[in-house]
């Protein structure tokens, strides 16, 4: 998004705990801050160096240390890159509980620490659920070993949490243990069209109840998102014959092929019945389903070709969502485009308003207008992608001024000096 | 289990969040003492007054404040008894991700404060990953306004997480926002004889994959537990023709009870050619599918009837798990029946150590054998039921020493006076 430009002298790639250890205790001994990076895909700043934060790159830390077939839990170092945990556990016969389009590059750590979110939520659940222990060194060099390996432990307070989506400002995610659902054969996936939003909607609930367990991936775009992929994405084409105001991809995954298909489409026939669908196509083949992904997963690709960007990842009750999105038209007329998408059924709206160029302009008609109504509807300004240096200072459009507080108390707990990954998450007010 | 008794002069019934606020702000300025009371159904003297607290009982704080179709979230008050939430939401066609044995007294705050687990984690998880929101007043009586109702929600530091599982020693839980899964139609229920412990692992492994998606729950009881359920439990009788070492319940729970029951009835004859299973009946009805249960469920009640009962609720790596029940039976010869059973699908065993009455002989060959050998396993020496009064000073069994200096930390910036909940939890060296 060109909107942060790192300034560092110093990258530091240790290839153990011990190592990062020793140089958290030398940076705090001396006062020099740090930046934690992990494959720096980030959308909001968190892990750019702002002044001359030394960078300590999780890279080679990236060692598959334990998988257990059995319970599908597997330990590995912070710096393994998504997709590679995905391949490996593919050739056991597993899968990792999330997936995002970064995948290439983001790596577990990184994931932990942000508490990222993507595309299999609504199944799998947030990694709060999923990371069952992590390895973290605090700021004065401390390691802390939770690295436990089970689904169940009472025993005091769960302190990985901490470190979950606390973007490295608490600690440094060295190890992490996972637990990994068994891959299940059969996956169908379908591209519908809805006429309004209220459709859409109805179709959610609908699938809950119709598709149940096996219901993996609810996700929307509208007209205009569609527009804006199929002129400017490579290999986009609409699956449908004509062009609609809403779209819908949904996912099963199961055990039972031809019971899960007969589900799914019994589902469409009765989704076509009641009028909750316009339109919709169910990949033949696993191309095809790439296919409508693509279209889904490039979005981001496609605005970028289009010129400035702003973007905002909002989540909001599943109710008022779209509300927002076209009030943001109605606010904008023709100056800019707004493009809205997102997984519906974890009500997270990805807003996106693109404008020739960056224009103060046109920012003023967004912000604060966009926080000030998720707020408003009680929503979070940052459903999956953090607070980082963009946002810190947002964050009380989403948490009250007394939790704000302890955090900062917490904060200055863990990290007294403030050498960890500074100016990011916390208000720049409360830390000072 | 008749082994903590209260003793308190005064309990208090604040019937809203305020009042719990202006109680804590009183008690701490004067440093009195507070136990937080929920339904009082603990194991581990979480909740017993030790000597002169204020028992603050949240029973009155029992509404239902609004639940949300489309979503399936629902906020209430923390004194909601567990069962009354359950037929609510039965009515609106939804269930609560989390059930025990003590539904019908245990409330829901009580519930999150020691992250109960229970029958259906090894299905929809741990609260950690369905509380989407809590409200909490710290000891100064500072209310935390962390209620939110959003499944993604990435802004900053989710301290909610603090106050799932400590046991009420940080905060007093009020309100509760949780995400319910749609109810689905069909449920089978199999009751199953294995010949050995490693029968019941493999059983788990293929169950995971050829179940899939609709496997809901997967419980172990050894044939001591049997004979002691038939002996003992009123209305128990063996649902099998012969009696066996192992025996296994398995549950299913999806949308369509046809294909369901193919899956099951096929996954049952797969486990028979086998031999993973000798012998095996699924239940035809609902009261057959109770009756299974019972013998489950009713093993606590069951050993209560015969004596003293040492108590061990651990996790232990499912390859491991049964050793250590083999070990202790070795240990204690004929002076005392070793009783397994538990979520063996969540790798939490249930040891119970049966003993005509309490004596300090047999308890020396248990502890602290018991935890030692669990602590080597890198197992946890409290899977579900909390450390409360019973296990405080065995936390280092299962958490680092630095683990459990930052907990103390923590405790002494919410709560520097230590009015809530003393002598829990935390152990008493570091809390002085």
């Amino acid at each position: 998004m060109l909107k942060y430009k790192g300034s560092s002298k110093l990258l530091l790639q240790p290839t153990s705990t011990d190592q990062v250890s020793q140089i958290l205790q030398y940076c705090n001994s001396r006062c020099l801050t740090v930046v934690p990076q992990g494959g720096n895909t980030g959308l909001v700043g968190g892990s750019v160096p702002v002044f001359d934060e030394v960078i300590v790159s999780l890279s080679l830390m990236n060692k598959i240390i334990s998988f257990d077939k059995v319970s599908g839990i597997l330990i590995c170092e912070a710096g393994c890159i998504l997709e590679n945990i995905m391949s490996f556990l593919d050739n056991e016969g597993f899968i990792m509980p999330l997936d995002l389009g970064a995948k290439g590059s983001c790596q577990i750590g990184g994931n932990v620490s942000t508490n990222a979110g993507g595309l299999r939520l609504l199944r799998y659940g947030s990694l709060h659920g999923n990371v069952l222990g992590v390895e973290a060194v605090l700021a004065d060099g401390t390691v802390l070993d939770m690295l436990k390996t089970l689904r169940k432990d009472n025993t005091g307070y769960d302190l990985k949490h901490l470190f979950i989506g606390s973007e490295g400002s608490l600690g440094i995610v060295t190890k992490v243990s996972i637990l990994t659902p068994p891959k299940l054969s059969s996956v169908n996936t379908a591209f519908l069209a809805c006429k309004d939003y209220s459709s859409c909607q109805k179709l959610l609930q609908e699938a809950k109840w119709k598709l149940g367990e096996i219901l993996s991936a609810f996700e929307f775009l509208d007209g205009q998102s569609m527009d804006l992929v199929l002129n400017h994405l490579d290999g986009a084409r609409n699956p449908l014959s004509s062009m609609h105001d809403f779209y819908v991809l949904i996912e099963t995954t199961g055990s039972d092929e031809s019971s899960d298909k007969q589900k799914l489409e019994a589902f469409l026939l009765g989704s076509m019945e009641n009028e909750l669908i316009s339109d919709g196509v169910l990949a033949q083949d696993i191309n095809q389903a790439s296919s409508f992904w693509h279209l889904r997963e490039g979005i981001s690709e496609a605005l970028v070709r289009t010129g400035a960007v702003y973007k905002y990842d909002l989540s909001i009750p599943v109710e008022h969502l779209y509300n927002l999105v076209e009030e943001m038209r109605s606010r904008l007329g023709d100056t800019a485009n707004v493009i809205a998408f997102g997984h519906l059924g974890d009500g997270n709206l990805h807003l996106n308003i693109s404008a020739p160029q960056y224009d103060d302009k046109i920012l003023s008609q967004i912000e604060p207008f966009v926080y000030e109504w998720t707020s408003k509807h009680r929503g979070s300004v940052s459903a999956e992608h953090g607070l980082g240096l963009m946002k810190a200072n947002e964050i009380f459009y989403s948490k009250s001024r007394e939790t704000v507080q302890v955090m900062a108390s917490i904060k200055n707990l863990l990290d007294p000096n403030h050498i960890l990954n500074p100016y990011k998450v916390l208000p720049h007010s409360f830390i000072s």
